[in-house]
């Protein structure tokens, strides 16, 4: 493994507690909400906060503590994830994309892939990106001497634009299938384009990656193309779909105390409603209370979600396929819900403050928009359906990209 | 204690396994089954079925291993609870009532009245009732030398008819405050009157138990009139409250599963479907998904609220006004969602089903009628706004006999 | 026609004021009302009850003028079905359902039949009742040589129990297509067997009815087996979709009225409401309104597609296809609309009244019962993809026997 | 009245085809289209569009032929806010609210003041906006000899900035009243500032009003202080509310034209769904079936309103309280529908179209924030509430600014 492709090792992580995990997370997210509302309106690269995260020392926080990392199980790591979320659910969504990268060199790589893509990671400080969409198959890789060449193009590419490394998949025409390594974004014929433009959740660092004749030693290969995945290693898309759960979730919290503090503090009761002030009015209390319905079972059915993806991770090689289908059976359920309570509360919340609360000034369209693009990854009325199935007659979602 | 105005001992709860009391429950549940449809077309008093609970040993689930109980903490208490109303609801009412009685006096009684009164129902096996309905102040309790005389009447006491003792309040009107006193149902001058009549929870064998000259004896007083009760004793509205939800949540996992097996294997598919079985339709596979995720959150948050209880109940005389007021927001949590878990479910799983589910011969209608009446014992509108006043400001319900 | 086989003349319809078919609705409601928690209690044939539609002479309401009906136009007729079906949803499904056969022979029939059938109807006092289940095959037609031989049963048959007269479908084995004709159902061979047992809906004297070698003229038969129904002839089957919206409008309406009655009158204001009548919770005022913006937009859009029927009714032979189906596409929106008000209205109605309401007494069940029994006669599901198809791509939804 | 003080004459307004004023909204409404998305995304003052608002003609659309207008009913100006809000509902609320102002002085006015105001506003093309914020009592009238002097400011003053002339209210701290008049934008002392922020309905050329010193004469207040509106001037705010339930209906229906054309056109089918082309997949349609269900029914109704309100208009001083009233519950039943079906189908619409739909270029995500704004003009729950009200006891809303 070439060291040079390597950012430059940092000495940011070396002193960070790695006893509070979540307060550093909350730190951060202080940090960050500060500038939230105008990186908004902006969109583009957030450079800066990139540095604060990654010298907040969170990058090593899924990294298991024998390659260095804080070992933070799954809960924890999901749980920073929402901190973050709730403040700026775009750059808690690189964070969310760069462990999963981390947990796809643990699910697929071997041994010794794993020490050294996470040591590095850990030594250096490295920040993951994801060009691994698996239905675009506009990459290619063409098998050669030592490992493949890779050509083409992937979109939808999270976390890319700024990433020191890249997961990415690309497709062997010889083989039929798809192999899936990682890459250097800095290596010759890595040409990342920063084209994402959607009116949410600006600040990802979703590109469009090009490969142009981008050399793939095999030792950077973590699954070959025609290799079945195992059972383990299809846990990789739950990692994924609990990670945007977990950011929906984060964005309706953000938004459910914006709207909350907002009517304590701001709302005027409405004229006909015969109280002095607008928390007192018991339509506003039942809103609330339906609300707060959304919100909370969204909240500890992701909980119980991290626990069971964090049982069948630790079984490893162990897991069965029907052990892997009710992680995602659980995911799923999570996923659903955070999806709904994102999206109600993110609306409905200004139900609650009124005209005022749309000004500019405070940005709190920016959940809505948020939520709305992040829960269109894959759609919610066929994870209804996997769920429909699955309480009809047992059967678990089929291990896919989305399920 | 006068033993004489107990029942005779049975030996029935001597041989229980109490190593496994939910499978105790399931087997009862399905000896109730069997006759439900039946006897929810009829009505009255369910003698036979009452004595196959007391039989079943689990009449001292909740009483402590002290008094001879098994000693159950409240999830399985609850658990059990669920377990009877997907089979028949309003026998399982009956069931978590006697529970309901037992916790009263574990909470109101003084060390010597729960060990007479808690052993005396594990040696005798007996059945407790209510008649402690709050909002009724036409009981009154006119103060004597050894205790009170009782007059009057009480409406809508669950379980009174065919009990061995009542938990009765009755309104002081000198002290101008209420008591709570223990009352053997075979007392000269207590007489139940069987006048329930709604709908649903047809045998819930409610009542209105009237008083004539009816003497309560001090040592029967569990809290005497103007005696403020202390945060401890406030948990019986939250035991209370959480049996109800559990009977909705039970109703709604035996709709659920009715549906389920209908559709799997009654349902015919739609002629404009396009597939070959009705479980193959994905119309109807994603309102499968639908109803679960107003079931399984449902399920997960009164688990969540009984082990919170369960908490509060082991901290006995320590626990402060602000912790069972966190009990009373999780338990109004759990109620919330079951009602609507039940509502939904009861009536929308005739979409599932189809036309011919509607025949009398199953009976199917019952969960909806059982579900409506239960869930109007009180309103979910003010369920609402209490859980709205906690978001807003952090404020827990107020203790009453209904939050 | 054979006058033999037909009812004794009666002279029951001949002194009722054409002037004004709603107010004699209005007033054979208010009869039916007083007996309907009652009737529906019992079930069976509602003879008597029967013999009052009779009497009140709206059987010819639906009959052109032209041989001696009322000539009421569409929208005046379901307007008369909701309102009987205000107090009494099963009767008001047979006296629908006997309009719907009139529709039948009206728009198969031969200038000839149409005014046989009719002016016997309207002299004789007729009802009718159905036997046209296209999707039960089970009935048969063999071709003799004058008409055909039925043999077999038809299922779900809605009004035939008490009939003068049926219409039926039946399976010509030999041409591989059904027909359609009219029998009386005193023929010897017809027998109608009362086993519906629905929880809802009990008195639509929906049977079985068995025909063993019966004689089917070819007088007799509305459409030949093979003849393709021209755009006219399919609207029989809007015609029966709208009798159902308006059933299902009717029984919202009935239970919307009887919840207000009930609030205003008997509901006790919630203690903690702080208000001193119930009608005055702004909670409860507001789930009124919630209530009524299912109800009114339900009503306005079923008075639509009454107009649009009528129009389309009225264009006869000259009906394109394409006209058909906008009239299919407005039933459909009628209809969706009156199946949710049906049921949110009838379930919901009991948060706003409280437990008391819930005593058997006043019946208030029987609204839920009979709106989900009837709501179940072909899925809401299909129709709601039916209208999206239609707004993604204009095409209106295919003539069937559902829409 | 000063012609000076007037806007010179232009004679833009003179060949407009009165025959088709909706073919000519429908005309405009594309012209402003095509620019729509990059004028949402600047915000700031639509001066050349308004332009061509002014050269349709539009702006003499309500006003009576006697004063030289086109004297269209309100059903087709309604209709017209509708079509041009498709395309652009900021500006369809500027065109509204002109026409508000030309209802007020209709409401209020003497026969003169009508008379010299709406001729002049048909010959020299005037553009009213509004300063009749009757929440806030910031700006002050000091009755002098000839009239009034209006100090201070008025804030939400819908398309004040850009505007001809203002209908304002002050507070008359003297009579403890307000009166209500016009004044020209340009006139002495009167300052339009621009300050308009929210996150949506950029373009309403909202500000706040400043006045210094200005002077009111007498011909120019509608209404005195202390001068009690009659039911027939008390229209006006149903006028208003009217307006939104249109702006919010032809957002609901832009934004569902949108996703259905993006579905049909661009929308991948999902990997899992089993058919060609999304508009095939059956919960694709369904949802179609119930986003369709919200948007029609609330134009039927809005649509009955408007010409509710154009009879109660017609009845001029002969309108009674109740008629008033009634015409109040069928705005708030209109407003009620158009408001959610605004918010929910912009919401749900990407459910519809998928991930590549959020792309700034189309600038989707207007519909969700232009309506969401505009929704909170006045409290949703509140119209229910009035709703409830209405339905409970017959009581019609109070005549207030918002009801």
């Amino acid at each position: 493994m070439s060291a040079t492709l390597l950012r430059p090792a940092s000495d940011t992580s070396a002193d960070i507690p790695a006893s509070d995990p979540l307060g550093v997370a909350a730190a951060l997210a202080e940090r960050l909400a500060a500038s939230a509302v105008q990186r908004d309106r902006d969109g583009g690269h957030a450079a800066q906060e990139r540095e604060w995260i990654r010298a907040s020392g969170l990058l090593t926080l899924s990294i298991p503590t024998e390659f260095g990392g804080q070992g933070a199980p799954w809960p924890v790591v999901y749980e920073a994830i929402r901190i973050l979320a709730r403040a700026d659910s775009a750059l808690a969504h690189v964070f969310g994309f760069h462990h999963l990268q981390l947990a796809g060199i643990r699910l697929y790589g071997s041994a010794q892939q794993q020490r050294h893509l996470l040591t590095s990671t850990v030594e250096q400080g490295l920040f993951w990106g994801n060009a691994l969409n698996p239905l675009d198959q506009r990459t290619t890789a063409l098998r050669g001497a030592d490992g493949f060449t890779l050509d083409g193009v992937k979109s939808f590419s999270s976390g890319s634009v700024g990433s020191d490394w890249l997961t990415v998949s690309a497709w062997d025409a010889a083989a039929g299938e798809a192999l899936i390594g990682v890459v250097p974004t800095a290596q010759a014929g890595v040409r990342v384009q920063a084209d994402w433009d959607a009116f949410g959740q600006k600040q990802t660092d979703s590109g469009n990656v090009h490969f142009d004749q981008v050399h793939l030693p095999a030792q950077y290969v973590l699954q070959a193309p025609g290799q079945v995945p195992t059972a383990q290693a299809t846990l990789r898309s739950q990692v994924a779909q609990l990670i945007m759960a977990n950011l929906y979730l984060g964005i309706a919290s953000g938004a459910f105390d914006a709207a909350r503090e907002y009517t304590r503090e701001q709302s005027r009761p409405w004229f006909a409603s015969g109280v002095d002030a607008a928390a007192d009015d018991p339509l506003i209390q039942h809103r609330y209370g339906q609300l707060w319905l959304l919100l909370r079972p969204a909240q500890v059915l992701a909980d119980h979600a991290a626990h069971e993806l964090e049982r069948a991770f630790n079984k490893g090689a162990l897991l069965t396929a029907r052990e892997r289908g009710e992680v995602a059976v659980a995911v799923a359920e999570a996923k659903a819900l955070s999806h709904r309570a994102g999206i109600e509360i993110s609306s409905q919340m200004f139900e609650l403050t009124g005209a005022r609360a749309t000004s500019a000034k405070f940005g709190y369209d920016r959940f809505w928009r948020n939520v709305r693009v992040h829960t269109l990854h894959d759609p919610i009325d066929y994870k209804l359906r996997d769920l429909g199935r699955y309480v009809l007659d047992g059967s678990v979602p089929e291990p896919t990209a989305y399920s």
